[in-house]
């Protein structure tokens, strides 16, 4: 398998499924689909229906009842970008190249356009009801990870104490805890439903949860570092935004070589605690390390 | 049976029920979790789980899996009433009397609070899985119609419109679109996911869908007659607002006297259509004829 090529192919796939999901552009209304096209469609790595979408596979899901949820965690992940670029919040006008959401659209369609999106995830994971051999409870326990993790108790919680605690120092405890629900939490939600709907059992599910959790955890410090060391130009969006900010991040923390050091070791035992776990293609691993080395 | 005595009590309960469903106020995500009770226990008539619990009872619902349901649809509601308050939005500094969330917690986190209530709607009607003797089906059903009414097909559809559309005159048809999808679409889902968790049949769920649009209509029409014969006093909110912003309403296209008909006639076939299905204790239909004559 060549991993690069597989990956691309991989990400088409699910780049037409998000298209697939997407409401028809039409009626009085019309605007607010285009605009949810705009912020949906805008690229990006689509790394939590990836991570999804293999873990589903990895318990033998071959059914289209993954189909919808794997749309709905990229569409929450998109409305919180959207709503996080808003003025009042980091007042961003460019991500991945693009104008920002409110910037094309309006203020007053930005902050609907987030609304229809995390409105919309939640009406998309509920078709995967109709999907044929859906297991209604299963699709049940998936929808209640996936509201919890996206929610107070995970992602929007994480944000709430992010945007509090900016523009002051915070403590250690607090950034790990930012990490692990603004970060970690959806990416939890997107490896526990792929295992969840694809009839894992309790225990490989919280085992799914503990990797998840590391996995998040090393792509937000990998995060942090690419502030430091990449370019605007690779990353598409402007570097340095954490110093200038003076925002406590893992590099300001631990320092930058020990950063390095944590998202390496955390892989490992994500990886690791995966291989205890049924053997799949290989690509899930491939995956997680590249993204140790990625770039942006 | 005395109505509003039994009207006070049955907004009691609903009140308790939406205390029971709130979050805990703690962690260091507490603030949200404060501004998401500032803006759910601000009182109104909480219309919407009264339209559910009435519906339920009618079809025979004794249980407790309704409860979820009736906490988030109020959930709902309020997020939809935070994010209108925004400044990018309508700007109100003022809502039943009350600072509005983010005039108290400011505009970031009335977004986030908006965006939490409508994360927590669905998180908490999620907990119905897990109530004793769920039907896991007409859960699932119930969750699909709540988050398509609540959507883009529904609340934040005529939302859009209603936004888009604002500062210039609108035709019948455009106005009839915004109230059918801003007002009316939510106390659809009200009373639809109350026959639905109660076991009502596609055809019983259908009437109710058609009886509830006209309530909604007739809600809506009153609220525009309201914002010409009402006081702020009364109404807890500025009056002639409308004339004010030269808004295209019912009253304004139809006139007065009758817009006043019409929320009789749309009560009455909704009363009538009522009366075919199975008989309750009453209090339903005096509920809905208690809204023509509502002076707030």
């Amino acid at each position: 398998m060549n991993f690069n090529e597989e990956r691309k192919k991989r990400t088409e796939y699910i780049e037409e499924i998000l298209r697939r999901y997407l409401p028809a552009q039409e009626g009085y209304q019309k605007i607010i689909m285009e605009a949810m096209e705009y912020s949906l469609m805008a690229g990006g790595k689509r790394l939590r229906p990836m991570l999804m979408m293999e873990t589903y596979r990895l318990f033998g899901g071959k059914e289209r009842v993954i189909e919808p949820f794997m749309a709905a965690i990229e569409m929450i992940h998109t409305y919180s970008l959207v709503h996080d670029d808003l003025p009042a919040m980091d007042n961003d006008e460019y991500r991945r190249g693009r104008k920002t959401t409110h910037i094309v659209y309006g203020e007053d369609m930005g902050i609907l356009a987030g609304d229809a999106l995390l409105n919309y995830a939640f009406e998309t994971a509920c078709r995967a009801f109709d999907e044929e051999g859906a297991d209604c409870a299963a699709v049940g326990r998936a929808l209640q990870i996936l509201s919890r993790k996206s929610g107070i108790y995970g992602m929007i919680g994480g944000q709430v104490v992010d945007v509090k605690e900016s523009g002051h120092a915070v403590s250690g405890e607090v950034l790990d805890f930012i990490y692990r629900l603004k970060t970690s939490a959806l990416i939890e939600a997107s490896m526990m439903a792929g295992a969840i709907l694809a009839g894992a059992d309790e225990s490989a599910v919280h085992t799914i949860e503990e990797v998840a959790g590391k996995i998040g955890l090393a792509f937000q410090i990998q995060d942090d570092i690419l502030d430091v060391t990449g370019t605007s130009e690779t990353l598409g969006k402007p570097v340095h935004s954490d110093e200038k900010n003076e925002k406590t991040t893992y590099v300001t923390w631990k320092g930058i070589e020990k950063a390095g050091e944590d998202v390496a070791s955390l892989t490992e035992e994500a990886v690791r605690e995966l291989e205890k776990l049924p053997v799949g293609d290989g690509f899930l691993k491939e995956l997680l390390i590249s993204l140790i080395s990625r770039e942006k």
